[in-house]
């Protein structure tokens, strides 16, 4: 079982999470706590991200189809830029933004380059006016397009070094401060490879802002767009392209997408009793809370009554939200609340929105045996002193499990409710 | 000023917020407290839908470039079927989904058609297996495309019923439950407009799920897609389309996009002061909390100790998630939050992000005035017996307000951080 999330080191001003911790209610999940400053203020300073690029310090994850660079399942590992120097070019960044925009040809593969931010800890020479700290970067190594060949050896002399992209759709092993600068990794590199044409006018798009911005460039060298097939040719001045409506003012398709959800421990109207719900395809007695996503123009407590209602009929009076977990498959931020059922609201109902195979009450006690030995992975065993047939949670990495373990010490002051 | 938000019907199950004001400590935002119960599991239900469409007691919200049909400023106006009959045609759902995407068009305009949901509340007459109440649909009367015409048509007719379409960027004069409903309508019809063409692709993309959901068509009747320009001529027979991502397994892109956001109330670590910052253009002597997005694979907490290191130099220890406001312009969740200077971390600094014209400490007792006497809609005077040169705050619709309201009132206990 994947540890608890380690503290961020507290000499770091932007993360201070551990304070927080010691002296609010605030649980510090699994994929947050980056060590990282992510400074993303000095992403459109072009003088700061062209020193950064090469400086010697500086720390690149590589990422092959979402595969990140490892010494181990537990521990990533980092490039130079001598590694990734021929598949990105000398210095990408040496040129303004504008200058790229104006060179930007449709038929031409440029890897895409993330800035992640400083990690502020390591004072091993790089500074740049009052920001010091060793600089991140993330690079999409994935073979594809036109620096196919190029990836491929990058990617061959790392395996040479006794390296491995870690396969497989999660990455929970990973230890926790690295576990966030790898879910920042995923996220961006993922939005960007998601994105390349414009939902506004079809055409498509460059990134600009080291990664985290895309735009719809006026012009293109391209004689043809790739959306329309065919063979294309480089021109020899740029075509005017199509008007774009995010060419004027700011546009939300320019930032990178996250998508917001709720993930609720319901307990009882007495608070005797926890809701947990499954789906068809888990292992056998295993169960957590209920979760789906947020909606266009609702709130998060309207949407954490919502999804209860529809997948168990259950009606909750209060909502409370305890803690947030940022989840990099592909997008989500999973918002964690805590919510109470009402007197004569505590009929399940299934068919509403029949996604569960199966809700039901749970006994507090019977929440705190699963807690202590039946929590694992989805594909692992169970802990030591689990007993066949009893009650099944998801482990310390998953934000169900922080907020029943929340609900199980009491989070919500209960009986009000039932006062009415 | 507009009013608080009001109480939504206690007897509507899956909006229950009026218990939860009652006796949880959670506040129901302006543009949250729908009426509607969404009953989202049954856009799907063909069947539902088309009976939904044509019952006498629908209601139609119409927007022409997103300004709602209104009696007057306070009061959103519904139309009947008949009055959108011309422009939607007699029943589009008649057809399954199915069906539509093998019929596809791109150079037919199809208007926007969103279902928004059941009040319960209203029994008159529309039954579907164990759900009642009245239906809600919005239709985006925007004139463009091949419906120009026919939008212009329904446009006229019902402004010859005196009624309006409300334009200005924001609507806050709204009674709070038709806030909440316009809210819903806007974002959807928003998020369609904004997104013709498909991210994965570039080619033109579909509306299905009353509304709700985007698709990627692989076939299309027009001889060419819009984003290529030129003439296009309708087909016999449908010509195949390029292969695209999002047609293989769920994708993010054909569903709504929400932006989460930031926005707290910074108190001093003796809780005596709050932390104030202001933007260039707005009046003289107006502050606000501090905001900002939600960055990719952060949480909230991360989220809100980033922004307001950024903006104001200003380091955090506690943050506590206060309550959440869906924001529709255009797609915003911003999520509340009340967050706690560390002691050796109250000093300003603006030049980190120069977003913010000014920021400041505000003592609680300023504050309390102008939470009195101070507050108002941006282009509005401030209250009666405000003394001109004192501080200015948003009005009760913003959940700035709420917050700073909050802190007033002693949310967060003060002390502890500062026993370190």
């Amino acid at each position: 079982m994947p540890p608890l999330p380690d503290l961020p080191d507290p000499a770091h001003p932007a993360h201070d999470s551990m304070l927080s911790r010691k002296f609010g209610r605030e649980v510090a999940n699994y994929f947050s706590g980056s060590p990282l400053n992510r400074v993303s203020f000095l992403r459109t300073d072009h003088s700061f991200i062209s020193k950064a690029l090469v400086h010697p310090s500086t720390s690149f994850l590589l990422l092959n189809d979402l595969a990140p660079l490892a010494a181990d399942p537990t521990k990533l590992a980092y490039a130079k830029y001598d590694d990734v120097r021929k598949l990105i070019g000398d210095n990408p960044f040496e040129k303004t933004e504008a200058e790229l925009i104006k060179q930007y040809n449709s038929s031409v593969t440029l890897p895409l380059v993330l800035f992640l931010g400083l990690d502020e800890r390591m004072k091993d020479g790089f500074e740049h006016g009052i920001y010091s700290g060793r600089p991140f970067f993330a690079v999409d190594v994935t073979p594809k397009g036109t620096v196919e060949k190029e990836a491929l050896i990058v990617i061959e002399g790392l395996k040479k070094k006794g390296l491995q992209f870690i396969e497989g759709r999660m990455h929970m092993s990973l230890n926790a401060p690295e576990a966030g600068i790898y879910a920042q990794a995923r996220a961006v590199l993922d939005w960007n490879a998601r994105n390349p044409f414009c939902g506004g006018c079809g055409q498509p798009t460059m990134s600009i802002n080291v990664g985290t911005k895309r735009v719809c460039p006026p012009t293109d060298f391209a004689s043809l767009s790739t959306a329309q097939g065919g063979a294309t040719t480089t021109l020899a001045t740029p075509r005017e392209r199509a008007a774009c409506v995010t060419r004027k003012g700011i546009s939300n398709l320019s930032f990178p997408r996250t998508d917001p959800t709720v993930i609720m421990a319901v307990i009882s109207h007495d608070g005797k009793r926890v809701l947990l719900g499954r789906q068809k395809r888990w292992p056998p007695y295993w169960y957590s809370t209920l979760a789906g996503f947020c909606e266009p123009a609702e709130s998060v407590e309207e949407a954490v009554r919502r999804e209860v209602w529809e997948e168990s009929g259950v009606l909750l009076g209060r909502v409370v939200i305890h803690s947030t977990q940022p989840w990099p498959y592909p997008a989500n931020l999973m918002i964690g609340a805590i919510g109470q059922a009402l007197p004569d609201g505590e009929k399940i109902h299934l068919e509403h929105d029949p996604e569960l195979e199966d809700a039901k009450w749970v006994e507090m006690d019977d929440i705190k045996e699963a807690l202590r030995v039946g929590t694992s992975g989805l594909g692992e065993p169970a802990g030591e002193g689990y007993v066949e047939g009893n009650l099944r949670l998801p482990p310390q990495t998953a934000i169900a499990n922080q907020l029943l373990r929340a609900v199980a010490e009491g989070f919500l002051e209960v009986g009000e409710v039932s006062k009415i």
